[in-house]
Formats: C-alpha cells, sequence, structure tokens
C-alpha cells in the first residue's frame, strides 16, 4: 500500500500542470490534491486491477482520475455554501488557503482534468477507454456522487429510513468506490467474464456503504486530530448517519456485516484477491 | 440557425435527467440549462459540421456537450463567491433560484454530463472521440475557460496590455468558442487537411475573441433588459475590458478587425462556410 500510495503522489504530481499562466490557480490545485489523503480509491483501482494483469499505465492513469474527482468534490463540499470545513488532511481547507472563488475554480478544473487524463490516447483500446470515462462520469454525476451531496444536503435534521440512508450512501460515497474497482477491473487486456464482474461489482457496493459506516463512527468517536479534519460534525449538523440512525454498537454490528459480505464477494478469485481482501480490513481498521 | 436552437432545446431536455432521485438537483440543472441563451456554441458546431458533412447524431452530442459545459461555468461564475451576479438570460440566476450550494452542485454535475455524453458509444470512431473529449476538456480546463475565468477575478483593478487582455479572453472565452468550431470539423468522416485545419483554428481564434469583445462592448451600451443580464458590470468591478483598454471607438474597430480577419480565413472553403460566415456577422450584429 505504501508503494501505491507513493507511487500515486509522484502520478499526480506529474498530472498536474504548474505554475506558469493561471500560476495560483494551479497552485491551489496541486494544494488541493497532492501532499496527503490515504488515496483509498488509487489502491482500490490497482488492487483490483490484480485481478486482471492490468496494464500499469491505465492503472495510474484510472487511479488519477479518480483520485482528482475526490479531490474536486472535497474542495467543494468544504466550501461554505456546502458543508463549510475549515481542516482537511491536517490543513486548512482550500478555500481558507487559498479564497472560495480559488476554491471553487479548482474543483472545477480538477474535474475536468480528471477527464482529460482518461481520454490520453493509447492507454487501452479506445473504445474500452470510453467505456470506463463513461464509468466514472456516471458515478460522479447527478446519478451518483454530485446527486448523493445534494441528498445529503437535504436531508439534515430529517430521520431517514436505512433504505433512504443507504441510498444516499450509495450515492454519495459508494458510486466512486464502486467506480475505482470497476476501472481497475477494466485495465486488463480482456474484460472479467459476465459471473465475476457480476461478484465483483456486488463487492463494490459493499465495500462503498463499508467505508461509509466506518467513516459515520470515526466521526463521532475519533478525535480531530486523529482525523485530519473536524470531527462530530454529523451530529452538530444534525445529518442522519448510521450512528444517528441505529447507535453506535448496531453501526458498528452493520458495518461487520457489510465487512464480511464484500469479502464472501471475492471467495471465487482466489489469490489474486489478495489486495482487495486487505484493502477492505484496511478501511475497517481506522481507529475508532 | 433557429431550428438548430429548437432542437438544441429538445437535445439538452432529452439530455439531462428527469426528476426522480435528486429531484431538486435535476430541477435546478434543467432551470440552469434549458429556456433560453442565444446557443451560439452550438450554431458554431453545427455550422463548422458543414464542412465535413458531419454526421448529427454527433453533431447533437458535441454541441449539448459545448453547452453544458457553457451552463455549468455560468452557474458557477453567477456564485456570490465569483461575479455575484443575481439575473441571467432574464431570470434570477440559478443560486438566486435555488441556492448557492444546489448551484455548485448543478454546475458539477452539468460538467460531468457534459463528459459522459462524448463518452457515448458509436457516436464516431471510439479514437476520435477520445480526441473531441481531450479537446473539450483541454478548453475546459485550468489551461482554458477556467483558468481564464481565474485570471478574469485577478486583474480586477488592474490595467493590463492589449497581449495580456487577449491572452485572458482567449482562455476564458475563447476556448470554448475555439473548442465549438473543431468539435463540429471532428464529426466527419474524415478529419480535414491539415492545412484547413490550420486555416479553421485560426478562424475559430478570432471568433472567440471577437465574441468577448462585443460582450465587452455590450456591457457598456446595451441595457440591463436587452443583454437579460446586469449591465455595466465591468466598469462596476473594475475589470479590464477592451473598452477600458481603447475607449469605446477604438474597441468597435478592435471588434471590426477581427470579424474580417475570421472572415478572410474562411475564404478558401466556398460555400460550405456560408452558416459560419452568417454566425460571425450574427455575434457582431448583437445591439450596441
Amino acid at each position: 500500500m505504501a508503494r501505491v500510495q507513493a507511487r500515486m503522489e509522484t502520478a499526480l504530481a506529474e498530472r498536474l500542470p504548474q505554475a506558469g499562466i493561471a500560476a495560483r490557480l494551479h497552485e491551489a490545485m496541486r494544494y488541493a490534491a497532492l501532499g496527503g489523503g490515504k488515496r483509498v480509491r488509487p489502491l482500490l483501482v490497482f488492487a483490483a486491477g490484480e485481478l486482471v494483469a492490468a496494464k500499469e499505465e491505465a492503472l495510474l492513469a484510472c487511479a488519477s482520475a479518480v483520485e482528482l474527482i475526490h479531490a474536486y468534490s472535497l474542495a467543494h463540499d468544504d466550501l461554505p455554501a456546502m458543508d463549510n470545513d475549515v481542516l482537511r488532511r491536517g490543513r486548512p481547507t482550500c478555500h481558507v488557503k487559498f479564497d472560495e472563488a480559488t476554491a471553487l475554480l479548482v474543483g472545477d478544473a480538477l474535474q475536468t482534468r480528471a477527464f482529460e487524463l482518461l481520454a490520453a490516447p493509447g492507454l487501452l483500446a479506445s473504445a474500452r477507454q470510453l467505456e470506463l470515462l463513461a464509468t466514472l462520469a456516471r458515478a460522479s454525476g447527478s446519478l451518483g456522487m454530485a446527486g448523493g451531496q445534494a441528498m445529503d444536503l437535504a436531508s439534515v435534521g430529517k430521520t431517514l429510513s436505512q433504505p433512504e440512508l443507504e441510498l444516499m450512501h450509495a450515492m454519495k460515497t459508494g458510486a466512486l468506490i464502486r467506480a475505482a474497482v470497476l476501472l481497475g477491473a477494466g485495465c486488463g487486456r480482456r474484460a472479467l467474464a459476465a459471473a465475476r464482474m457480476s461478484k465483483l461489482d456486488h463487492f463494490a457496493k459493499c465495500a462503498g456503504l463499508l467505508f461509509q459506516a466506518i467513516d459515520d463512527l470515526l466521526d463521532c468517536t475519533a478525535s480531530t486530530a486523529a482525523l485530519g479534519k473536524t470531527a462530530g460534525k454529523d451530529k452538530a449538523a444534525g445529518k442522519p448517519t448510521c450512528v444517528s440512525l441505529m447507535g453506535p454498537a448496531a453501526a458498528r454490528d452493520y458495518a461487520e456485516s457489510l465487512r464480511q459480505e464484500a469479502l464472501q464477494s471475492l471467495a471465487g478469485f482466489g489469490a489474486k484477491a489478495g489486495r482487495l481482501i486487505a484493502l477492505t480490513n484496511f478501511i475497517c481498521a481506522r481507529q475508532f
């Protein structure tokens, strides 16, 4: 994991524009995307790539694209009009370090760059690249991450049912996690057989819900210092979470059942799924 | 032109998500992208498509994608943290009609949808589609439209030289105008010969600068009612424009010289360039 994380830092640094014209914007884009983060989504891209003996160059492009989409969403979510947060990865958020207009443009331009990376010629067969690009776009857009964030904002002060909460989480967080897995598995010479793809997709859905459940638990049990972002925000903002819906003990059981289900989906893949299994456990091992 | 404008309204309406989940976001996306606008960029896509006997379905996808990028940029530019405008196309801006968080997500999701449209299978040869997608991404990102907007914000209260102003205009407005022309010309069965492509590209650059010069002139001579957006904003905000740099008479001469240069670049294309010529004149015919 440390090797992939270091490789990602270099890959992203190479793929983001240097100063030159629009220097301040470019500096802010690098600030928002470099220098931290667990790189869970890139790790998932690479781990899924193990299943198909994927091409390294294609994996790097996919991992960078997914991570830039994630970084754009953080820059925008932290803005005063959205979650109004001042701390991210232990540092001031982008609009605090720069200004709101710059943070807005940073998010816009990071999104654009993500799709530009996936449109580079020769990563994979062109038709496959278009498919992966469409997968990432669907996951990020109004029926995925952006739509989930809209639902999240609209849910403040409301009580959601578990299916409603799961739909919101599947869109807000799960869609991009799932896309990371599908993109990694799409970087092989051949597509996975349909039955295996279906198993992997089920794994990806469970992993996405698991990631959000752990995030909900951490928000109310971990310290700001440990998280690198403001703790206790969900409760303060009156946001429905697994914890507010079930209480902390049942939320932990729920997370554990998702972990089990995720791992079961990988049963047929043998040793090639080793990294995906390790990552699933890593997601759960973040400190409560 | 009226036929293309009507066709675009239908095409965009079909390509934007309906209510369902994230209903308010989808309503706001439709508000921001439908029901108005001159559709200059789609008109340019279709007009450039005439040069290469382009496929209608590919032109519609390209025109929709370019227009959604434009609509996203308007939703974000109008936000309080950027240009803080309340009127657009004669109606309240998106954040006034909905709220700031929604307008932010509207822009995000419209951008995503633009790239998703260009990744649809079978519009053109896949490698060509990737090329056009990369062209649109480069034009929209930090070295194009988003970078130009950052420069625009940074230029408030400053005096720019004419080359500095032209660079800012070429990025902020020109890049997407140019992309519209290149995308339209990319929808034929074969690519244009290099010499013709170079002429067309020069036309596109001139048209982009011309469009912004006319916009600068209109901002200080037309009424809010005629524009459908707040007039006199550049001067009030202390933004450098053609008019602030040269004065109105010289700015008109500058626009006229750009129009001449644009038309000269089309000389070798014969009757097929008829629509591009008409559009160039249409851009200039907007009322001072």
